[in-house]
């Protein structure tokens, strides 16, 4: 059985008793055990801050962005034990193993040529020196200066990989170092890629730590300067920031919750146009990639009425080609969910859905392959449908993080537009149209409550990167009920793990700034 | 008596009972009493969403800059009666209320300039356009869109003008409509000045709505993409931090509470040189100003221990010099605290202070000017210090709001940096000396725990803006104890009031942006 031990103070911790464990979600076997309540905490955000912050920060940050270079080649040398342990400890097929290996792999790359473009410096300007005197002899240079504290990560089970490695490379090129706790059910390739890196000697003492298993007293060991990013259940982010380092200590947070995300088919894609057949598409692939296991999927399908019945025909006909269950396999094209509680989760989703909704496309008859349906968390997909979308208030609200998606059909595009907002804040919509005036107006809409706007236009077939591809020059984060933060985004990024200021004085000493 | 009646759903309210009352702080007259808790909240509160947001953002940003200049017109109409309100409710002399309300002004005046300059367009794009692809066909272009809700502003007592506009400027410029909720002390000029703007017919309905006295219910009635600013205690942080629209509906929220701002002599600035008469000067001046009630005021005087009598000398002289009383005798220069509580809670800081610091020079002593000590809320200004700053912990920790600072002697600037930083966040530092490399590196690290720096060398005599003045052009706010939020900075103050979204489009439908 192998063991998740933390690494806090540049030490491997003995792993106690009374942690989690994790399991293969397709045969049910137990593959690793985490440890039980976290020892020396404080000691170690405490070595983070010191030596962590002191050793990352002696750094410019061009040779920070080197080192993220250096995390990348370590990480592709043991790749294929990446994929195989995702394959194990997630249930995924290899292209979806690859989402999250290959994801996070990319998003260290951008910001590894990001960091160098910055150059050899420790300390970034933020805009250009504002004039505070008639003469232009006292000025105010806003900087951008490294938190004077750690980075806490709390993350979501469905990318192990990715989820890490999209944080911690901002936060390790901004000089901010980094204590990781990822989600109990799928650890093991977190801590496995962690460990690769410190034993690896790129970083620093104290710039890398890890806690498997319980979360105990982590809240507790965070100080006023600690920022803190979280991705998971809106009840959770609920109880962060009720938590008192949060409403005492102004730690910043960001956080990531949940999302309804939807998808528009324009008026103007009716059956048979290049922007139908591009949506189809696309609501197959977000239904099935990942098993439907991403916070950007498509949960709410939002076309016009007269189009539903062709939607749902051609929408069904091409899920019933997905083959599904054991993703060692190698016809399987879907795998598993992460877990039987997930997947009881969405079974419950689907029984509080079918209320106001038609089941279209029927999953639970389709055959599963090579799996046993008592003990695996494979399930087909499942497409529902309300056409009139005001008969369906629950889909706007409850999202089912699993292979489904539901059709909602709309009068207009105010319509459309009006339950696009009924998600209340979402991290993701797309427009699906051949009209380039009407996506540009729309998209311009949707901007106010939706973290980014995905348009699709034939003329962007072959380069449009996909609806819940988080590519890391944009923003992803939505308000509302998603949470109001906001990660990656390029430059953007950074900003987290960075306090601006003001620094106001005469030029001749604002010439002096290194 | 004045009855200060709440505007909501563009209609002045009936004043209910139960309300709280206002008084001159110097004869202890009430002069006006307030509503009980405000009725029609959530009537009012969606009028603003909808009509008041509508209204707003049917302009561009040059035509909602052009209202905000045409404010200040109403005002600066007015402006003799703001003085007669502020000397009667605040206790303030003409030069002190010039900072609440010419400061308001100003900052009006700038945002109108700001927005001027954006030009005639509803958009704003944050950045260029990034590509996604090989060959530039699918981009991400950032823009920023007002938020789909209003801003309510809970405000502290000290500036009942500025601290009005300061927030509602940039709020209204991004479209935004606002709900100021004065405290209810000095509520009076706030509700003179809204008074004077809506009956001017310069704002859309439901862009400007006021409640006075009671809160109660105020932020229940918040919803999911609305935002809060909130200026006062760190324990009123901490109860909006945890109340149910913040940490479940992710109401976007700034915060700038408490503040243990320092400033620091060189070591260079010994007695007899240009820094050193310029720093006694700015430590009187903050200390005096507004009779120390400003949230920027130098609280911690830190100075090279070898200086120490030399600096307590010098600034005691100089605070024997401050008359101090009735505001309407025209030899007073420094007039009354806000209020008899607020006197109190000075005078209790003043024995927990007097605990581990000596009097250097004792305001109680001091003859006050037409008052009736029973009865007003006067007091004079009242040095303390510690030669050894590690012998006053409770100095960096125990924020006393009035004409009091401490002077704590360090040994050298390392030393100097450290006390600093244990004020645990702070709104602003100073820096005085004549060696510009020294600023310049005393500064960039002060940036880490500071949201403004302000250095001060003699070439900068004539032009500097002062510790305490916030300039629009400069962000104002502060990590950790001070709250870690962000205001004003030119451009960077409307951030808060926008959602920033990512559009990915082909280049042809991002040209059709509007």
């Amino acid at each position: 059985m192998i063991k998740l031990s933390n690494y806090l103070s540049n030490q491997w911790q003995p792993v106690t008793s009374g942690g989690g464990s994790l399991s293969d979600p397709v045969t049910g076997q137990q593959l690793a055990v985490t440890s039980g309540p976290a020892a020396g905490l404080a000691l170690g955000f405490n070595h983070a801050r010191t030596t962590g912050a002191a050793g990352l920060q002696s750094m410019t940050y061009a040779q920070r962005a080197a080192m993220l270079g250096q995390i990348v080649t370590v990480l592709k040398a043991q790749r294929e034990d990446y994929y195989a342990i995702s394959l194990t400890n997630s249930g995924t097929t290899k292209a979806d193993s690859a989402i999250d290996i290959e994801g996070a792999l990319f998003t260290l790359g951008y910001y590894a040529k990001l960091g160098a473009d910055i150059g050899a410096t420790h300390t970034l300007a933020d805009g250009e020196a504002a004039s505070l005197a008639k003469d232009n002899s006292f000025q105010s240079q806003h900087i951008l200066k490294p938190v004077k504290g750690l980075a806490l990560f709390i993350n979501a089970f469905n990318f192990p990989s990715w989820g890490l490695w999209e944080k911690a490379a901002p936060a390790l090129l901004s000089g901010v170092p980094v204590v990781i706790k990822p989600a109990t059910a799928t650890a093991w390739l977190t801590h496995r890629m962690v460990t690769d890196v410190i034993e690896a000697g790129i970083l620093p003492s104290g710039a890398l730590s890890i806690v498997c298993g319980s979360s105990q007293g982590l809240l507790d060991a965070l100080r006023p300067f600690d920022v803190l990013s979280f991705t998971g259940s809106a009840d959770t982010a609920a109880l962060i920031r009720r938590h008192d380092a949060v409403a005492r200590h102004s730690v910043r947070v960001n956080i990531e919750a949940d999302s309804l995300n939807c998808s528009i088919l324009g008026p103007d894609a009716a059956p048979g146009t290049a922007s139908f057949d591009l949506y189809v598409n696309e609501l197959v692939r977000e239904m099935t990639t990942k098993s439907g296991q991403r916070c950007t999927a498509i949960r709410r399908a939002l076309i016009p009425a007269q189009f539903y019945n062709a939607v749902a025909e051609a929408t069904s006909a091409r899920l019933a080609q997905i083959t599904v269950g054991n993703p060692r396999n190698e016809t399987v094209r879907m795998g598993s969910l992460v877990s039987r509680a997930q997947f009881d989760s969405v079974q419950s989703g689907l029984s509080r859905l079918r209320s106001e909704t038609t089941v279209l496309y029927d999953g639970s008859r389709q055959n599963l392959i090579d799996v046993d349906r008592s003990i695996s968390a494979c399930m087909a997909p499942t497409l529902l449908g309300q056409p009139d979308a005001d008969q369906a208030p629950l889909a706007n609200d409850h999202e089912i993080f699993g292979p489904v998606s539901t059709l909602l059909g709309y009068r207009d595009s105010a319509h459309a537009l009006e339950l696009a907002e009924r998600g209340m804040g979402s991290l993701v919509s797309s427009v699906f149209s051949a009209d380039h005036e009407f996506l540009a107006r729309i998209g311009t809409e949707l901007a106010s409550t939706h973290g980014r706007v995905h348009l699709v236009s034939p003329d962007a077939e072959k380069s449009q990167t996909g609806h819940g591809n988080v590519m890391p020059a944009s923003i992803h984060g939505g308000p509302g009920r998603a949470g109001g933060g906001e990660e990656l985004g390029g430059m953007r990024g950074l900003n987290f793990y960075h306090r601006r200021a003001a620094l106001q004085a005469s030029s001749a000493v604002l010439q002096q700034l290194k």
